[in-house]
């Protein structure tokens, strides 16, 4: 009983609880230093931001865009231009300075402080990329009430936990648009993420042009590439919001989009052509032939001019060395050179194209199973398959990045990524070795995905992983972390990202002139089926396959369901009664919903599956329903009902469509504790 | 009660309604012909298409699209490659014919034949843009029901009644990203619409890079213009769905965006800038120099050679002459040279721009103004002030477009648009003028648009304007319309369009994390102000002001309140009392309605108008029910509540945020009805 009052005095008496109660809850990531202060800061039409700075400059257009997004939200109408001294424009201000042009560089300082009083605002920054982050966090402590726009009064020193802060987007396996780059671009400097990972060649296509090799894109994308000048926009697009562009050219393997161009470069003899199907291919680039290392300097070199970015990505992961057992003058060579198996071999080529990266003046990074020995120390590390991958990198002392627990196209749950440390204690490395340790990077494999649903599948999930690599490691309350997830995910769509409006869309193509809440309610608690399981229910998957169904309208982590399962938490373990009726509002919800979807639904054969899911929502609802029921009354309870219950959830957890129910657990827990003990 | 059975019989042995009822609510446009049969073709997972041409053919790339529509529609995973020859594949086919590639002219040949029969479909045409077509039609075709999805039995021959139906997309006053004139071509192909209008410069920006005078793009457009590597790619993109595209190049008014690097070209004496705002304003390309056409020749040959439509059209109107007036050189070159006013000045002006466009091999398209005597007949009038501008122009031997009438960007309801013809038969032509009426373009003018509400000021108004320039004059059911209008709309987003999707995502961002709910059902009976009224309500509009507020988000011809005023229509006018229940249903929502957008919007001053809206609408609905009332128990009304009642009317009548409600007349009316007579 104390402890709740004294928290309640906590919040009382807390001048952030006062006057900006949403503005914490719309943080992240969450600054490594916050003070909150006892006044507010009125936004009105006055307001103007002063930034003595050229027109052109980055920290210029930022403060534009900025402007715009706040008189977005409030129509206040505030002069958009920044003004070059205090005092020029009457009204409250915001006054911007940073000490020098930032680098995009791995360590660059990109920090800020954010002072605010009941007169003015001040953001330092010593960068102008300090300056990106520090208004970004400005609009998320945007808050109202009656009395108008304001945020609360606050003192912010924050700076980034790790350098490297990515997200790879795959726009191989299904092709993305320089519009659905730019926005995702957006979205990444909103939670102060800084390098985009490019993977632009795989099996399924070569997604850059070549001017000295133009067979590469011409013969390897079916049109679908950037162009040299889109490129050169995407990576200054980047720029302006201090994200490094990091491209990704996949060797030896995932290779097949080179060959139908370059068929001297395949280590087997054809005929070479994309793939359309999905998974670890024989096509392997040829690493004995002297001509395999002209071309990829030629090629690697025009790439080295065209990117900007220190870093370049071999990729050098699932090499299934067929071609390489199968074509004897391969064989011959290893003999010849005392290689003794592919993994050497495919050493011997990284150390080959390594050198040709370091000719052409950049550090190389490829994933996992470029570790091999002998391979330079400068080589950096990109660890999907493990930990023990990243410790064993940093002990070897290469640079690492971590995307093992970041692969956001399994449909895991948020809060698996969030808990993803890339330094737990458990490692036990030194401080020297953590050092080694970049950050990490979200992995946006596009085999499931289309410009309709990538955005979905990426954000808000994203958002917590950009947190797990800025703020301080202490930063881990997971129902904290969903609360703000929930705001950002909202302010996400204001750059253009369509993660929350496309799904209606997607439900009135389906479903034309029919009310579609019913489905939408029956997609809340729905979810796609995780990991790689989607590939193992019988759909041969391919770029020609239809991504319009109810596991690419389901998000992953789907909130409302999320909820009931805490609801039924709250219960069952902590036996707190008062959720009850909501819970029981939510069950008696589905099973309303089952008749409104039938109806919704037929006549739509598309949608067969659909009614079928409703159906056992609505017998484990109902079965839900009676457990609440047994344990408001204790009634005696028949086996009969027990077996049928089991029966029912039984019945509810097979995937409908490759998308799963995900009430069932929670219901079974009502179900479990009901039954007499 | 003969008639009424008459027509149940009618519908009950009609072939179409046991097959494919939805089917004809489906189309727009309405094909010429259209026979329908008595079976049925079901489409399956072995539908195919039979299409003998190369991969990059225009008909096999359509073919491939509209495959892929299907299956993110039906989810039946057809194979989307079409097959060479009938009987390669089994299965029931799609056979597509075609006897050569169209050309993108005026006129072309671009009529299909459609023919389903149980077994099978085939599209026949004279070019492949038939084909287009065609398989739009067979899309809006698609129903289904238990039994699977299928087309009905049907015979189309269908052609276009006027050879140019254009979409003109203002660019410059707000700019649009590439995307949005991408999926804005395909929402034009959808609906048979084959001429994009490029507005490329105006007062507010110079849109497309010139090489050779690139002082015009750098300092004219803030940094937002297409490069002609990017206008090449529009230009594709639209002839792969049949479209045109005709650059406007607006002179010698309209111009204030050359002006800033090209000083020279102005007849007044600067400075010279960007304009902001919006209106008609001085700058204004001096037509006396020899410099200016040469200027003029080098700007407009580089473009004659990038657009390769044969027409060009130079714009012309709003010329204030202000600038012409106040320069001394000017009017001494008009003194000398017998020019008696600023009509003949810019008449002289026009006709030595035409011979530069003729010279570099372009027929000329410009505004009405440019109509003026001596003007070479082979000039193409576009008309948007009036029908007798139209008139005038066919009867002096001009070619001419109708833009009066079509302009959407004023807010104002489809039907008017739709009741639009080009050639009334009022207008008195001869059948050799009326040919020189070559069809109609919509304008969608960019003072009050972003690339977030644009597709929503567009569509779906536009397909009803599409139906009038492709269908037989004596198309023109209203309600019919509409009804098939709510379908198209929704076909709409599949092709990436945003008009309806947008709304929410703008209500979220005002009130993040509140309800929003209740202010979408504020907006369903809201609309903006019309015609030029929103420009009057004290806001100075400019490209610095958001754009994100209530005649933003609400869309013109706001679906519910046209199904309550015709509700109301029908009880008031045709006294069928069957419709009381449905608009007492409303009224009550609407009621009801207030304390929950209150609650929602609680705190949130950019929602202190929509509040105060609410509100009225609140009031006069509490009005409608006691009208209903009132009629229903005959009560004897007293002066008090007359006067109440008109004054609520009044009062709901006023404006909010340029915004207005659009349930006042109907609710009017029922007060009228019930008012003692």
């Amino acid at each position: 009983m104390f402890k709740k009052s004294a928290i309640l005095l906590l919040l009382y008496f807390s001048p952030f609880c006062l006057l900006g109660q949403n503005a914490k809850d719309q943080l992240m990531p969450i600054p490594q230093q916050i003070t909150w202060g006892s006044q507010r800061f009125n936004i009105d039409q006055s307001f103007h931001v002063v930034l003595s700075d050229a027109p052109d400059s980055r920290a210029h257009k930022a403060v534009v865009r900025f402007l715009r997004r706040l008189n977005d939200r409030t129509h206040l109408m505030t002069r958009i231009d920044p003004v070059l001294k205090s005092g020029d424009v009457k009204g409250v201000s915001l006054d911007i300075s940073y000490q020098r042009v930032g680098n995009l560089l791995p360590g660059e300082d990109e920090s800020y402080e954010l002072n605010v009083t009941g007169d003015r605002v001040t953001l330092s920054a010593t960068t102008d990329i300090g300056v990106l982050y520090g208004l970004e966090t400005f609009l998320q402590l945007v808050s109202s009430d009656n009395q108008g726009y304001f945020i609360p009064g606050v003192s912010i020193k924050d700076r980034p936990r790790f350098p490297w802060r990515g997200l790879l987007i795959d726009v191989c396996r299904h092709w993305s648009p320089i519009e659905v780059i730019k926005r995702n671009i957006d979205g990444m400097c909103m939670v102060k993420m800084n390098v985009l990972h490019l993977h632009l060649t795989e099996d399924q296509g070569f997604r850059i042009e070549s001017k000295k090799l133009p067979k590469l894109h011409q013969m390897g994308s079916n049109g679908n590439f950037y162009t040299q000048d889109q490129m050169r926009g995407i990576i200054l697009y980047a720029s302006e919001r201090g994200i490094r562009v990091v491209p990704e050219f996949d060797m030896p393997g995932h290779a097949s989009s080179w060959m139908p161009g370059y068929p001297e470069l395949a280590s087997g003899p054809g005929p070479h052509q994309i793939e359309r199907k999905f998974g670890v291919f024989d096509p392997t680039i040829d690493p004995t032939k002297k001509s395999t290392y002209k071309l990829l300097d030629c090629f690697l070199g025009e790439m080295a001019h065209l990117f900007p970015d220190p870093y370049m990505h071999i990729g050098g992961d699932e090499n299934n060395g067929k071609q390489w057992d199968k074509n004897p003058r391969i064989q011959e060579f290893m003999r010849k050179h005392g290689i003794k198996d592919n993994h050497a071999l495919q050493n011997h080529f990284n150390k080959k194209v390594m050198a040709i990266l370091k000719k052409h003046g950049k550090k190389t990074i490829g994933w996992d199973e470029i570790l091999q020995p002998g391979l330079p120390s400068d080589a950096v590390i990109q660890s999907w398959r493990g930990k023990e991958g990243l410790k064993d990198a940093a002990t070897k002392g290469h640079q690492v990045i971590l995307s093992n627990g970041f692969y956001i196209d399994l449909s895991q749950p948020t809060f698996q990524h969030y808990a993803n440390d890339p330094l737990p204690a458990s490692l036990g490395l030194t401080p020297d070795q953590q050092r080694m340790v970049l950050g990490g990077e979200a992995t946006m494999w596009a085999e499931l995905v289309t410009p309709e649903t990538i955005d979905s599948r990426i954000w808000p999930r994203t958002a917590a992983i950009a947190e797990r690599l800025w703020s301080d490691a202490s930063v881990n309350d997971v129902l904290d972390m969903y609360q703000r997830l929930e705001s950002i995910s909202i302010r996400l769509e204001e750059v253009g990202l369509t993660h929350i409006r496309n799904r209606d869309m997607m439900l009135r193509r389906l479903a034309p002139g029919r009310d579609i809440e019913p489905l939408g309610k029956l997609v809340e608690v729905v979810e796609p089926l995780k990991e790689y399981k989607r590939h193992a229910q019988g759909i041969p998957y391919s770029t020609d396959m239809p991504f319009s169904r109810l596991p690419d309208i389901a998000v992953p982590d789907a909130p409302v369901a999320r909820k009931f399962r805490l609801l039924c938490e709250q219960l069952v373990m902590k036996r707190d009664l008062s959720v009850k009726p909501e819970i029981k509002a939510m069950l008696q919800s589905w099973i309303e919903n089952h008749e409104k979807l039938k109806v919704a639904s037929s006549g739509i054969p598309a949608l067969a599956n659909w009614i079928k899911m409703s159906e056992e929502l609505y017998k484990i609802s109902s079965l839900g329903l009676e457990c609440l029921d047994f344990m408001d009354r204790r009634q005696v309870i028949t086996d009969e009902w027990t077996k049928q219950g089991a029966t029912s959830i039984q019945n509810a957890r097979r995937p409908f469509d490759e998308a799963e129910l995900m009430v069932v657990d929670a219901i079974n827990m009502l179900f479990n504790h009901a039954l007499p003990k």
